[in-house]
């Protein structure tokens, strides 16, 4: 008999079925026991006689048996199936779990950060952590979506790299046959070059950083959706189209999740960072305070800081025509952290060689990167956003690693490492 | 003036529109100067004066001009816009690009595998080239697309991991701060813990082999398109989802893009390897020929190859219950290349580790992966797809480095490492 998912039980009243999933709370009364059966639809509750007794929190079963309508009294407005329940005719018990680390309620999972991460399989089935990755799913595929109905083209990044692209820190490097290469941070130069082919382009991609400290905001490696755009007029079509993406993004997640997201106002409000601090970057706290600024004077919780100091942006950013000392460059800071960086790039050839050479690096090292402009390249400019970063903001996470599946950084890959 | 995309010029006849594009091929006639300009929607014939006999290939321009419609006999029916020119009023140079280190004419690019490499960022300027990535990004975005439509959840799955998932041999050692990691060979271990949280799940993700030689097939970093399932009644509804995503990758190329996409008759013949071979795996020459059999016997230029010998799959394979020295795994052959590789999983804890154990590892190197045993997963299985095979596979590339945008093996990341 062909499966039937829990939610599908809804339309099946009076009929027979066969469930398969997971066995989620059991409560015994006598000879009565009832159980929630959870697969990958949701939840809906079992009634079986005393041999589920002695069934254990996932389990894995398949029941055979009559949908029916509960009665009045007993109607679980909490779910979806709440109005049926599965008389259970037949149960087989395909594979036993064995007993649990700690409880599983389906309100919540009291459980602390490095548990959560040390049960991850187990833990990512509390539908609470479940949903956080299927609003992730949403939000990596509205950034396609959007793009691609602008007429971008999606490309595959490399993720092993010959050369440090932004500075030689925090690099992972890999023992790559008789050579020595690199984790890329980033598909900068890669996305730039795409510029030359189709204009329009962006990635989902991993990056690696090796941060040498453990925050709540840094993961070794994460997922970056970046963007990179050419022909462009003026700098401020990049953070139109950032702000766009966005957009999308809030919407389909809103939509599909029913999460309340971040207000935007009529348009994200836009802010020199010399307006905000004297000093060169943002901290933790002035990026709080230019959001509480944003909401207050714009009612958007988003921000983009505009302008930030040459001194403190790679070698390829685009430096201000009116004052060289400030770049195309820009932050969009979402809730309090920074969830996007992005600018115009610099796309002339001797500029680009001048540029390497100033900040300290080989052009050599960048021939493959800069045949692109030898060969004409036009204005263009970009941005990352980083995936983890927006869920955990979407979300009200406190940390950026409740919002990747396996977390890396200096502690752990999996388990934890001493 | 807003930009106007060459394709869009077709409805523009007797309209002043701006032009924003690459110089392609010029061609001089005396006081009047001909060039094809080339954006990311095509090419358009562009005619100016004599300060356009300066132009070369590459050059970025802008062109304000009419659009006009051809004289019959200079109508060119093999571009899109071959019907109508623009007559520029304004040339302006954005940026200029240097002499090419060979000729790049629109029908074709006459250079060696090597070259081909070495100018990347060139080369992929070429349309039959560019067009290989246009395929590649239609085929995975019908990859996810076709699950998505099933019941499948994306998921992101990471590159760096603790262990071997599939023996010792071809890793790529990272430096992970004070430890060593590796670069994940799959995302085999992933993608089967996240059936037990999502049940059907898909990724698209870098794999990593470091394989000691250089063929026309291998790539020591590529793209897997990676699918697993959870709660089937029979391996054979592992193929049957391989078999419908394919269809629905030769549908959406075949329409986006007009090619000829393989055969594949009612149904993708099944044949065990028993009846192919000898030996416990096929050698390229055998897969040609399972290839050839399934033309002449079913009409379809893809087979399955099913039943691969326990010795020869990974410990988490499922060995056949009737025949224990054969197992549910599955080959996918495609046009005389093995394009998928896939199969049913050991669900049961103990059998899985007693496996882990035969095969010569450490069941405490695998505790994460075994957690989603231990708290109960149901019968599964699935399948990955490379990337660029397939993609290689449907344009007749004889080499699967034409197919990835910056190819990495022993010989070269970007640079030919000596």
């Amino acid at each position: 008999m062909p499966r039937t998912l829990a939610l599908e039980t809804i339309n099946q009243v009076g009929k027979k079925v066969t469930l398969s999933g997971w066995v989620w709370a059991r409560r015994d009364h006598g000879k009565l026991v009832f159980f929630d059966l959870l697969d990958r639809s949701g939840l809906v509750q079992v009634v079986a006689g005393a041999e589920a007794g002695k069934l254990s929190p996932f389990d894995v079963v398949s029941v055979e048996g009559i949908v029916q309508e509960r009665t009045s009294k007993t109607v679980n407005s909490k779910i979806s199936t709440g109005k049926v329940e599965v008389k259970a005719e037949k149960l087989i018990v395909i594979s036993t779990a064995e007993e649990l680390p700690f409880e599983m309620s389906v309100d919540e999972l009291k459980v602390n950060l490095p548990t959560l991460l040390d049960y991850r399989p187990l833990t990512l089935r509390h539908p609470k952590v479940k949903e956080i990755f299927k609003v992730q799913a949403t939000l990596i595929e509205s950034f396609r979506s959007t793009l691609q109905e602008m007429g971008f083209t999606e490309f595959q990044a490399p993720a092993i790299v010959p050369v440090a692209t932004e500075g030689g820190s925090a690099l992972f490097p890999v023992e790559y046959y008789d050579h020595k290469a690199y984790l890329g941070q980033s598909p900068q130069l890669y996305k730039q070059i795409m510029v030359g082919v189709f204009e329009r382009v962006f990635t989902v991609t991993k990056a690696f950083r090796a941060e040498p400290s453990t925050t709540a905001r840094h993961l070794a490696e994460y997922v970056s959706l970046d963007v990179e755009m050419g022909f462009i007029d003026d700098w401020s079509e990049i953070m139109d189209t950032a702000e766009e993406v966005m957009r999308g993004i809030f919407t389909a997640v809103a939509k599909n999740h029913g999460i309340e997201t971040p207000k935007l106002g009529k348009k994200i409000p836009r802010i020199r960072l010399s307006e905000v601090t004297n000093n060169p970057d943002l901290s933790p706290e002035e990026e709080r305070q230019v959001c509480e600024w944003a909401i207050k004077k714009e009612g958007s919780e988003l921000v983009l800081v505009t302008h930030f100091p040459t001194s403190k942006r790679p070698f390829y950013t685009y430096p201000d025509e009116k004052d060289p000392k400030v770049t195309h460059g820009f932050d969009l800071i979402g809730r309090g952290m920074e969830w996007i960086t992005g600018g115009q790039r610099i796309h002339n050839y001797k500029q680009l060689v001048e540029n390497i050479k100033k900040w300290g690096n080989d052009p050599k090292d960048f021939e493959l990167y800069l045949q692109a402009f030898k060969y004409g390249m036009p204005p263009h400019g970009g941005f990352a956003i980083g995936a983890e970063r927006v869920t955990a903001g979407l979300l009200g996470l406190a940390n950026v690693r409740e919002a990747s599946l396996f977390p890396r950084d200096m502690e752990r890959i999996d388990f934890r490492l001493t």
